[in-house]
């Protein structure tokens, strides 16, 4: 059996994360998608709120899982059995660093593996500080973060 | 008529920046720079300086026009009747970042295009920041921007 | 009166072509898309040949004019007083060369300026040539080219 | 049960090509490496010797097979009945080109995924082509290419 | 006598900065390793702890003084009688970047030079805040450091 | 001493060459200026002419010398004992590029270290392929190329 994790901050999944999660469920066995908390940020969701929208979001995937982590990936992936690492690349700029990620994973942990996958071009543009950007200025989000969330992230700003 | 707006933080205006004003009043009837007020970040000048500055350095163009403005550039755009968005473009770097803020603005407004222009080479290495930075050091900093603000810049570090 | 220039090979035209040049239109008094005549290269389609497939697809705009020219770009330019060069740009690799173009044709005339577009998300990985390369290999080039040229190209394949 | 293609011309394999294959075989249940038979190209090794060569390399992987093709990429792997395209990636310069090649596959069928691995930090530098070119001018190519093969490569510059 | 300054933060060095500044003392008469002093940053170790470091990792190397400085680059090399600027070089972020920084550099003074070296592959995924960040969540940092810091490193975190 | 070999097909030198290769003069005791021999390319100036102009253009540097080469780079650089490779770097594909070829000539030679050069901005565009590209559609080249060999490029293009 093929696990793979698929991490992020998700504050908010975009579409894009969404995409990248949906294509990445038909590649492996099972995947786990791992929200990051990361004691260091202010977000804008809480872990928990985070993990919940995925939940609702991707609840009809059977073979995609939710949780978060705190620490080291590898370490976090290995603790459950995964064997990959999926990340979606937008470009170069994001190339580069997860190339440096990947290759720090590799020899934190030889075993595990990272992929990538290209974000589909209609949402290469999209990341989640920008939609938040967009969000606080008072722009139309619709189209780019799942349905359920869009009121939700124009309240946080007010 | 075609209007563009030419927007930055202008934080000090570089030479690299009049220059692109400069060229950007060839190409369109009416080229409005408009100076963005944002209220995260912690100016060397005020929104008010800036614009001060950047009429002072820009007053013999005459189809140049000063503004500041704080929330969407689209929307900012739309308001000017302006259907075009002037940046420069100076490395790869910029050229990511602005690739994906142009595809962001044409989804929020369809109607308004975003143009570049490449720096000149011998600007190809100013920013406002680098600018800040060895004015900061004491470098000297003759050439890199407006005659009229070489020494407020110093001033202000001390 | 601003007049640019769209010069490129389009052999064949793309639909990314067609984007870029229908934008043009939007921002310049008038375009004059230019097909370059480069004795060098073997073409798919005669320069006659592009030049009529451009008029065909373009023909509806109005400040919209199809040529085609040898020589030095910025020499055509000045024979049709344009004072602009309009390029798409898709990646990092068109904007390398793309950058060392326009700064080698701004030493050539320093009074031609190039502005570049973004191509649209959805045609970033068109070009003339992966259109050939699929439609030699038989695979479908529907969306990707205007439609009064798909089934030339094929043939000409055979 | 999922079935990966790995395509590339391997004229000839290096050691760069053997690590992905290496590693895809532990991420899907089937790998078939397949060397592209390109007309257009005169190549080092003929499309016979090239599967030789890897069928010698990879001998001991259970789930790889070796083959060759012609044609699209994404034909081919339909006709194989696999969902996934693996490419390693090395630098930029891969990366904007196989972004290329990966959305239009896509466009030519939606069901197939191309997946990328990052090449081992010691390959980085490896390519057919470089290799080739070390071996013509008499360089060591030890370590950069199968053991098998290396006698054979410079055999052939004679 | 030529005399070259390599700079940087070293907060800590990294097994990639004791490999550049070894090869520099290769090919320069003299290398001063220099600690940059920057009153902005909340550094891991004080400037004092980064020379002593430098000190004993680097000790063996006749030609190699640590020093640090506050200010300019350019003025310090100057104060030192050095014609050159030492950096290396990792992936296109660090290009880019780095050209910025050196174009800079030789407007602030024509005289001195900088000059680039290559990041061995086996540590181009090296940086200070990586390792730390690793050591942070408590991943293993063997061979990423010299070994004299590797548990100082782990203690700064608890 | 320290023995430099500036590598480079300079078909014909620009002056963007001939500036990295002044500037190389002041950081090495001594810079062999390798025309590298490439039958498999058509060039516009024999080895013989490459050799000549870049004598009669370098020649008031004391410590520069003019040779060529065929094969290995590292094997010449160690007849002549050299022990650094000098590049210049203009922009990102240069920098893909050359990066793998530094890469690759450790591995040949590890005690030959490659070092980088950042090209002037002003010549940050120029390239020979280009020069001679703008001298057969007949533009100006002045100022690209050394003054004495200006007419003969034309001369080549008749």
């Amino acid at each position: 059996m093929r696990i793979a994790v698929c991490p992020g901050s998700f504050d908010p999944a975009t579409n894009g994360h969404i995409d990248i999660i949906e294509r990445s469920g038909l590649l492996f066995d099972k995947v786990i998608v791992a929200v990051l908390n990361n004691p260091k940020k202010q977000p804008l969701f809480s872990v928990e709120e985070r993990v919940e929208i995925l939940k609702k979001t991707c609840g009809a995937m059977k073979n995609v899982e939710i949780d978060s982590f705190t620490g080291l990936l590898t370490e976090y992936a290995k603790s459950k059995n995964a064997n990959v690492i999926v990340k979606g690349l937008r470009a170069v700029s994001d190339f580069e660093y997860e190339l440096q990620m990947a290759l720090m994973n590799k020899k934190l942990n030889p075993e595990i593996e990272t992929v990538f996958m290209m974000t589909s071009s209609k949402y290469s543009y999209l990341s989640s500080s920008l939609v938040k950007e967009v969000a606080r200025l008072g722009g139309c989000i619709k189209g780019l973060v799942p349905e359920i969330i869009e009121g939700e992230i124009y309240k946080r700003f007010k």
